[in-house]
């Protein structure tokens, strides 16, 4: 029976219960911090995401030959991280999404001030997370300092949150009443590889320092996120254009109606699709070209570009 | 002449100048950043606060005997912390405060959405920073992140992120129309201690920790930390009670037009310098108890209780 675009496979399930698990004991809750930030937390945390990001972080460490169990830390921050970013860009003032996963928005539930500090707690506690995760581990702290970076790096103005900036300047006026320059091919190419593949590059690059990986093969794997970020966010273009609504658990149309700049408005479906393809072929080959193992890592590609959700 | 309770003094108002040409420097700008971040980020970086955690960053520094340069990433990385914590205290659903260091609040220059995101990238920014400050000092990375990790802790849901959650539950209503429970004493000071003890006492113990200090001086000076960051809440709550606004740069008056609970409304103005004076006294005694220098961190006390702005 051939398997559906939306699942995985048998591989990376078993990595998904294991984030799953690892991820339900990872966020505060009272009296260490007040109940109704560790509930908003939790209600986005488990609202049934993909998991993406950290399935990618646990494939990278095993890969380049380490443990993906070491990489555990790595890959719930980056689901912090991308978890707060989802909250904070449905707020009112950002895409103004009410429904996400099939259900309510935080700040729908919640309140826009509430969701704000869910956002913001999500974001600091993967950083306390990784902080304290080899407490216990002598001569670790260089390694995870260096993951700590590297997911800082993407998550930041360099990266996510300056990729959401250009996308809302585009669609939003601000109070001088201004909106952003049009963005040609290399400025969007620019805002997805900030927004969406800044993030999914770093959770491959720490998944592979974290679990030791040599150099080379880090920096293979960093190419590979790169190629896989695009993939991604052109994929999510095409779906925002003409996938189902109920499969995608979100509001449809969204980027056309708000005249957002996205792949399939500007080269086509087809084009779009093709262009997806392509970077999985690139990634391929860069990591064949430094030994690392594809197999998991490749199934995640055809993953992100089959997947219908 | 006798000196102003605004004036943090000599040795100090070096420090002071350290920081400001340190700040200047570290946040990341255009092609690393899109423009419009970077400006953002750089408004509110830039709008002539007082400096008072990363001096008592490098003050702690210099108390457990250690060398104060040793600990400005630290001062750096908790004064981008406080920056974003007034971008996102401020926005309408949060205080909706328009004016903020007498200039007026980031969310009225640049939009809201950019405002959140300006707040979202100095937070990374912060722990970026961090993450990289020893790049080039061998054996330091077991150090940074064991300050990296007390400054999450303390900027998170346990602390800063928490607090400000419990605050605007008394005042703002969620969706379903429920105002926070009412708050008896305890209640006030784990809310202040959350909102802003746990930074102020963060800055301090940062920079003990990051400058080398010695496991019994760091905890004294996180136990100074715990006074100082009551002792300037109370002060806080008196200043917005009978500042003027015209020193205070922002809107006085807001907690008792809010319904806030503050230590004034609780205690009596009178009632809450003196246990603002007594919190100084428990802090000179911890510190002289551990024999921790107290020079420059009991001129910061008398500033934090003095001070009119």
């Amino acid at each position: 029976m051939p398997r559906s675009g939306d699942d995985p496979g048998p591989r990376l399930r078993v990595f998904r219960e294991q984030v799953d698990a690892a991820l339900a004991g990872v966020l505060p809750s009272p009296p260490a911090c007040p109940a109704m930030v560790a509930e908003a937390m939790a209600y986005s945390l488990n609202a049934g995401g993909k998991r993406l990001r950290p399935l990618l972080c646990l494939a990278s460490a095993g890969a380049v030959g380490g443990e993906p169990a070491a990489a555990m830390p790595a890959a719930c921050a980056v689901e912090l991280i991308h978890t707060y970013s989802l909250i904070h860009d449905d707020l009112p003032a950002m895409d103004n999404d009410t429904l996400r996963r099939g259900r309510p928005t935080l700040h729908v539930v919640a309140g826009t001030g509430q969701a704000i500090l869910a956002g913001d707690g999500l974001l600091t506690e993967a950083f306390s997370l990784l902080a304290h995760a080899t407490d216990n581990i002598p001569d670790a702290a260089a390694r995870t300092l260096r993951t700590l970076g590297v997911i800082a790096d993407a998550a930041g103005a360099r990266g996510m949150v300056g990729g959401q900036a250009i996308d809302l300047a585009c669609v939003h006026r601000d109070p001088q009443g201004r909106l952003g320059a049009p963005l040609d091919a290399d400025g969007l190419r620019d805002m997805h590889m900030r927004k969406t593949g800044a993030l999914i590059r770093a959770s491959a690059v720490a998944g592979a320092i974290m679990s030791g990986g040599a150099r080379p093969a880090v920096a293979a794997v960093g190419r590979m996120g790169n190629e896989f970020g695009l993939a991604f966010q052109i994929v999510d273009d095409i779906l925002d254009a003409e996938g189902d609504p109920s499969v995608l658990g979100k509001t449809a149309g969204k980027d056309a109606a708000a005249g957002k700049p996205t792949y399939p408005a500007r080269y086509g479906v087809d084009s779009s699709r093709r262009m997806a393809a392509e970077c999985l072929d690139r990634a391929r080959a860069t990591l064949d070209e430094a030994n690392v193992d594809t197999v998991d890592l490749m199934e995640i590609g055809r993953w992100i570009v089959e997947r219908s959700r």
